[in-house]
């Protein structure tokens, strides 16, 4: 009985030292990272046959092996770095996700103790995907606030990006049985926080906004907050109000899949005139023009392939 | 480069419609079982060759499998029930723990909407372990107390059991730097939680207290409620403060790994005078007893696995 569904058909990875089509990818259920959510991820893109900031991605990978304590990896910087390469090479994409994961292992014996365990890494590159649909992102999407609270910093670090995400499944449910299909999270001071794989901006009164804290510190994020320095709209990354979201003149979020979506409603109230707004528009032209900068991106090296296949 | 370690080496399972080794047990990375924790379970144990409270489990799993809105499981409590069983009469096991999961599974699209999943079944029988170590248990074992917040219920529900650990993983490096091995995690108004796979008992002026919301609704917790009850010992489910745990006269654990379990310090302070109490050993000694109760028990059915090897 095969209840493998048409997520991952297509792409290639790397498993337990191997690469292997995404389609076959499979962990031990002994592994921590499953039994616990002992796992630590980054994601990134590449586009027209480029990654996107590798090295900003890299660092932030560094620090969450770092965070997780995560000794027995067996696979550094570069050669971390190698292996998605050659995920994305091997594949043959020119458009690409590509999700690099450590887990903290399978243990030596059923008391579990996290210290016996040998952590592993795997990589998966999937044709490029984003959160929106293109309708979505050409007229931007309904979210909904939800009531499930985001799981606080006081007992998951949000910077250590990571699967342990039970929270947004509530919150999606929510946001489903409202006739969306995203949801918001806030905090328990009703301040907002992210979607499942997104930062959320808001625009008001000229002003960008943006939480500060108890969010991943997204890439696409931090591309924002540069790119408005460059349009002289002024940034802030501070606590954010649900009524700030509700009120705001234009609202969009951001992630790795898909860059600067825009938001036309939210909990079904128009957020301005209801369809994209003139920075959003903005902000997402110039972020795909920054691809092109040679400084934030790094060229695939697809002869590894054909190199490999000989 | 098998990366697997000695955990799950022995048992049998089942995954996919078929019984397998644990050993050879793995998940598509593409369940969101995996990529959200998106899953829930639960655990149970035979001792001496019978299930104890299977219906309890049952119920629990019931409970939990609706909690997630898992609506193409394909497996009803009747069939879960006989998977179980095949697992725990082909691995031979006269003692064992059982634990039995669902997870979303596979979405249809990179987009991952979840209700385009068809849900996973998964079990696995390992010869029975403990939360303690055997000497631990005679003699009680060390906590701490964490720094670590639990993931509160507003963000995701404990009574769901899951797999969605992180906040235990972070507690659990704090005992390690602090010559532990267990740790108990407390809420944001510094009462008393649970720890990873078990709940935690105080008894104080002859009255039992254990935490009544913020945690799993453990089948051995309410075996020892029952228990006090025919012990005429008051026992509350009620707030438990840090500060009654730590000047507890006797403290317990309880889960299905081990059962009733000592706790002789707490941040390195003896717990009384530093070894298990009279009513821990008398409930320990009650708990094992009622093992022998039918009421309590069912028989596993050993001849299915030589029917199925003919």
């Amino acid at each position: 009985m095969d209840k493998h569904n048409g997520y991952g058909n297509a792409g290639m990875g790397f498993i337990d030292g191997a690469y292997t089509p995404v389609s076959e990818m499979r962990i031990p259920v002994t592994d921590m990272g499953f039994q616990l959510g002992d796992m630590c991820y980054d994601a990134i893109h590449v586009h027209k046959g480029s990654f996107f900031r590798l090295k900003d991605h890299l660092d932030r990978w560094e620090n969450s092996i770092r965070e997780r304590r995560y000794t027995t990896l067996d696979f550094d910087r570069d050669q971390v770095a190698e292996i998605l390469n050659g995920c994305v090479a091997r594949g043959g994409l020119k458009d690409s996700m590509i999700t690099f994961v450590a887990t903290r292992g399978s243990p030596s014996t059923a008391h579990k103790d996290l210290r016996t365990c040998n952590n592993r890494f795997m990589v998966w590159a999937l044709p490029y995907y984003k959160v929106f649909s293109d309708e979505e992102e050409r007229t931007g999407s309904d979210i909904v606030i939800a009531d499930t609270i985001r799981i606080p910093p006081e007992s998951v670090d949000p910077r250590v990006k990571n699967f342990g995400r039970l929270d947004f499944v509530r919150a999606l449910f929510e946001a489903y049985d409202r006739d969306s299909k995203y949801a918001v999270l806030l905090d328990r001071e009703d301040n907002v926080t992210e979607g499942r794989g997104w930062n959320v901006f808001a625009l008001r009164g000229g002003v960008l906004m943006s939480p500060d804290s108890g969010v991943l510190e997204g890439i696409t994020r931090r591309t924002v907050v540069e790119l408005s320095e460059k349009l002289n709209i002024e940034c802030r990354l501070t606590k954010v109000p649900a009524t700030t979201l509700r009120d705001a003149d234009e609202v969009f979020i951001t992630s790795t899949a898909g860059g600067i979506m825009p938001v036309r409603s939210i909990d079904k109230k128009p957020v301005g005139d209801g369809a994209p707004g003139p920075v959003t528009t903005r902000l997402i032209d110039l972020y795909w023009k920054l691809h092109e900068d040679p400084a934030y991106s790094t060229p695939v090296r697809y002869d590894v392939a054909a190199a490999a296949a000989e």
